[in-house]
């Protein structure tokens, strides 16, 4: 995988465990429209603080990040070493030190060991390379069991361009407003505000709409770097064309393969399960209800019992905080109707149902039959790994 | 355990499993008057809305409760059955109908095995006897672990009046305004209106605060019957002495006892947390802080693998969606003070921390350190027995 004006590198720094990537530098030969969205969590660690800030400027040319350590609750100290981190890389690239960007992912509370950065900045700088892009993305990974990455070509006025994507995450998973680590990159030529706009729409349909365990992390982010080299007539937000549209499915495209794949790698999980709520109130009423349940652990460790308990469904969606009549529900496990008007169906039908929830992967939709509201979330099942790896993370 | 004018009598019917006992029936000489609170989840079994609906009257006299099977989402049918089984137990009882309670607890979605019911109602009213209480408090179990039973003597005008409570509840357990199944007999003589106002109160500071796994039941309640038998002088809303607060108290005792056992046999639970917020702006943050600890899954499985993972619970009160400065708060557990200021102190306080982890019950306290705000919540770890149980619940 690569794209043209962007390289990457990555190292075994060593900055909580041996043997292992954990450093990565991206890199664009120009400084790129860049926009980002980030967690909505109060706690925010020291990178997600410098990177807001400095994509003020809409502008960006490289990206540290590094797993094994969050730098979050880690106070004036850790933002410190984030700006030496920042320095460090600033130097070994020549670029301007507000055009850095950094990440990091992994135990929250602990300061960053900065002698792994001092002693791999210069490395990293020359190992620099188009073909580097998996093993950035092998270096970002923590509980993850496998690579995330996606990419789409589009056409935009006849020029190819392409939407190329990497993304962490098992745990600490439900993003709200921004995510997990994700770092896309682009050719399309695009304004800031309008690569802003669709970053946005296109976070909220995707991985705004995973949950794995209902946490939300301290460090997550969705960068987006744009560096204009396909030459398409520039898309902008000001004069909405097709382009704007096209862009934003391509991106939203990646975004969702990415976060699907995030969803498969949850923490211990063994499913992938779509929840599907339709013909609500509203397209939020439908959201809630979907949240509620794609978030239960009764719900989720029925998933992993394979057991078609629609009763813990029913459940989860009455304490969702959302006013819907019970009895106007017909639930779907795959293609099998096993709830009609709020009552189960017979034990075949269950049955039935029962084989849905053996596959990898299955549908659950949930029809209201009280409107045109409609939302989809994506969660896994709650498994006794999940609770093993979590029980014994930092051992 | 006893109480004058009560009695009690359960049998093993067969509403689901053999061999245990899993219909009990509470009666009192004469009406009682009787104050309740239910689930607040918009999915209410056919027990629950019955009883919403007669204790409009303030009054009653006796309770059915059966376990197996919860009599929720079962629609028109369920409704019908549940006013069967009303109807049989009036009749044997020779009570108006409109004065018998009805509660289940059990698979949501199934519909009530009719003729357990038909089969062993004149049995029930034949066997009720004052000593019976323990009985029925093992008869309303589902996947506890231990009865849960408590009791408290206060002395209201020189009479000693007595408060008598069980309760069950392991899994789906985050009550909402109302709680899981308890049900509560005191031989006060006490005003519909305070009896009401003192079990709102009481429930809010004790069930109301315990959380197993988030999940809310269609089946919650909580119900007082007040015989007066004790003599004391009426407890008044409109007139308050010093007895209605000696009241609450001794109510919120035996509540808050009921609730910790609930807590203490968690699904798979291996201890039992207090978190205590205090010095937060108002008393709604604090309570919104200690909830979203008390049920995030990454803070339970820490405290399931004894790892003084503190990291967690500052990003737990990050998405807790309430406004704190992060940098102000500190977190002790137990006596130990391992986090000052937003930060983590050195591994020698961290390793002391830990040893507290390894405790059966242990306080969690998070000092805000930014105003006069404080709650209580009640919870446990969350171990991989908890997953085992729940993905085999109906098999």
């Amino acid at each position: 995988m690569k794209i043209d004006g962007f390289s990457f590198a990555a190292v075994e720094a060593g900055v909580r465990y041996k043997d292992r990537l954990d450093i990565g530098l991206i890199y664009s030969e120009s400084p790129c429209v860049t926009a980002g969205v980030f967690t909505t969590s109060l706690v925010k660690a020291a990178p997600v603080v410098i990177d807001i800030d400095r994509l003020k400027s809409d502008q960006a040319q490289a990206i540290l990040v590094n797993s094994g350590c969050a730098n979050a609750c880690t106070g004036e100290e850790g933002m410190q070493a984030a700006y030496r981190t920042s320095a460090l890389i600033s130097e070994a690239l020549d670029v301007d030190d507000t055009l850095v960007l950094l990440s990091s992912t992994g135990v929250i509370g602990e300061q960053l060991n900065l002698s792994a950065f001092e002693d791999n900045a210069t490395a990293l700088a020359k190992a620099l390379q188009p073909e580097g892009f998996t093993q950035v993305a092998d270096a970002i990974l923590t509980t993850d069991t496998a690579r995330k990455v996606a990419e789409t070509q589009i056409e935009l006025g006849g020029q190819k361009v392409k939407i190329l994507g990497m993304a962490k995450g098992a745990g600490m998973i439900m993003p709200n407003m921004a995510t997990m680590l994700s770092f896309i990159f682009t050719d399309a030529n695009i304004e800031a505000s309008a690569l802003n706009k669709v970053l946005r729409l296109a976070n909220e349909r995707t991985f705004n709409r995973i949950t794995v365990d209902g946490d939300t992390s301290t460090n997550d982010m969705v960068m987006v770097m744009a560096n204009g080299l396909a030459g398409n007539g520039t898309i902008s937000d000001e004069n909405p064309s097709g382009d704007l549209n096209l862009f934003r499915q391509g991106l939203e495209n990646v975004l969702k393969n990415l976060a699907l794949q995030i969803v498969s790698d949850g923490e211990g999980a063994s499913k992938t399960i779509t929840i599907k709520v339709y013909g609500a109130s509203t397209n939020e009423v439908a959201e809630t209800i979907g949240r509620t349940v794609a978030t239960s652990s009764l719900v989720k460790t029925a998933f992993f019992g394979e057991d078609a308990n629609w009763g813990r469904i029913l459940a989860a969606m009455g304490r969702a905080g959302v006013v819907f009549d019970p009895e106007k529900v017909d639930i779907y496990f795959g293609e099998i109707k096993l709830v009609d008007q709020g009552l189960g169906l017979d034990k075949k039908t269950e049955q039935a149902a029962t084989a849905v929830l053996k596959e990898k992967s299955f549908e659950v939709g949930i029809d209201m039959n009280q409107g045109n509201g409609s939302a989809e979330l994506y969660t896994c099942d709650f498994s006794i790994d999940y609770v093993k790896i979590n029980s014994d993370y930092r051992s």
